[in-house]
């Protein structure tokens, strides 16, 4: 077994991943702890975060054998331009007991390398919001969308859930019974599907019960018409649907047409075998029929594999890929 | 000429407009004051701007010939539900001399008002907000859109100056130079219309310039869409009539296949002789071949003469619309 080690780390808003592993691809440890995003957390609470899963993936792991690290986090050029934040992470780095340097990519860098070893490729990610983004030897090139909920986000879960909102606030206009998703929708903003007798009361119901929540929180409802499309409700499939082909538009934003390179696609609404998932892959195989589709995986181990590919005694980065991030 | 005289108020976001007139028509004074939206503004400072406007009008009028009284202000039931404003709007009455009772409406009515003097139609009104309204003898009945900015407002200000700022963000996610509408969105929002060399960054300028102020601001930008449109710029050609046809669709919600009773169009970007103006005036035309399409006129001398047409006196209230509310 080769002395070297290295880690990678996966942190996201709602949990914070870590890997160590070795050059021959034997996973030494895992570890996880809750959110560690600077911008969200603040630069403390995520060091804090990265120090807990840092140290539960090196409990039986000498620090001294880990030869480098990578960091994958969302917004990871905003914690270049922190100086608090990138001090905090420094100090973790150091609390964690390791003495190697380490790497800051993208979270979506990451989650391409987790689909794939191939230096070049496309990588579209959908969650609460959507990006998608072209890779050119593993750096991130250009990027689509990734706007946000009010300007972007096209075919996000923010994207379906407002969607599906406005699509019973017509109904309710219309003084048409809503349709099935449109009753779930009702139920879970307002805790019923019965409609008022005047249906503009119950509109505003609706309205009020979105309003006073951030909007982001639309995205909530995605899971709803993610599994109403799966079950054939013409309104949910119709609107998945719409989801993909917008998701696409933006991967043809920055893909140029008959590229053949890997798309990797990610992100909770993409991962595993949703109806948005099969969806995107109908679309994005119709538009790039030579492209492999690849699912994104373990965002830490990829992490650890950025790092292990830039040493020199790693010569078939390839192999290691394959040992490291099996495809799914 | 009559002895008795009718008072109406416009009282929206921005200013505060009264009408005294008598009852063959003859405007006796106007008054015009800030904004005085009592859920906006707050009670007093509402009724304060209310008192204002109305003193105004009945300079050379003596109150007590004022035998009827009629406020349009938007979210009339807001106002009818809240006892502080109500008695705020009761003290103002009563400050400027005057006796008798007065009606709310909602601004969608006296807007539909101020077009026709037909008991039954529709009235569609875009301006930051869009909003359809069935009327039947001269009450609202039922409702389209108005679900505001988040959920509805489709083809409204904010919807046309949104959709121009994504427009822009797809051409710098493509790495094209940004069309002509795009350059203007562009220089208005940054203070420049270059694009710097990774357009990424003027995406992200972009974003932040929009984001720092509250999402309604967006419909600051339509008026840069609609100019553009008349000028024949491709872009903003396509979401005018995008625009155009959103709005006859919620028309569409609540108005018969067929109807031939009045439309009346109104609010900030369908008065005069806009681009959308044109664009809506064609769509409503081609859905509803039978039915008279007018233009919103004054709210204030509107809301006269739905007090006035409750009057017995008043034995012709259609002519005294011709009177008071000429046709534009």
């Amino acid at each position: 077994m080769s002395d070297t080690v290295v880690v990678g780390l996966d942190v996201g808003g709602t949990s914070t991943r870590a890997a160590a592993v070795s050059l021959d691809g034997v996973r030494l440890g895992t570890g996880r702890a809750g959110g560690g995003n600077p911008t969200t957390h603040g630069a403390d609470r995520a060091a804090a975060e990265l120090l807990a899963a840092l140290r539960a993936a090196l409990a039986d792991v000498d620090p001294a054998r880990v030869r480098a690290g990578t960091i994958g986090l969302a917004g990871a050029g905003r914690l270049l331009a922190d100086p608090q934040g990138h001090a905090a992470f420094d100090q973790a780095w150091a609390d964690a007991g390791l003495r190697c340097p380490y790497a800051v990519h993208g979270d979506a860098l990451v989650a391409y390398a987790s689909g794939t070893a191939a230096p070049d490729g496309t990588v579209l990610i959908a969650g609460t919001g959507a990006i998608a983004a072209e890779v050119r030897d593993l750096r991130l090139d250009r990027v689509a969308d990734g706007h946000g909920w009010l300007l972007g986000d096209a075919g996000s879960g923010f994207w379906l859930g407002r969607e599906a909102v406005r699509r019973l606030l017509a109904d309710l206009d219309r003084a048409e019974a809503p349709g099935g998703l449109a009753r779930r929708i009702l139920a879970e903003l307002t805790g019923s599907s019965e409609v008022a007798a005047r249906p503009r009361a119950t509109a505003e119901t609706v309205v009020q019960a979105v309003t006073r929540r951030p909007p982001v929180e639309l995205a909530r409802l995605a899971p709803l018409v993610v599994t109403a499309a799966r079950e054939g409700e013409p309104a949910a499939a119709s609107l998945v649907a719409e989801a993909a082909t917008l998701l696409a538009e933006s991967v043809g934003r920055i893909r140029p047409a008959g590229a053949g390179n890997p798309l990797v696609i990610g992100g909770g609404l993409l991962t595993g075998d949703t109806a948005l998932a099969d969806a995107v892959r109908g679309e994005l195989g119709r538009r790039w029929p030579d492209a492999p589709l690849c699912a994104a995986g373990d965002a830490a181990a990829a992490a650890a594999w950025l790092a292990a590919r830039d040493l020199p005694e790693v010569t078939d980065p390839a192999a290691l890929h394959a040992r490291l991030v099996p495809a799914r």
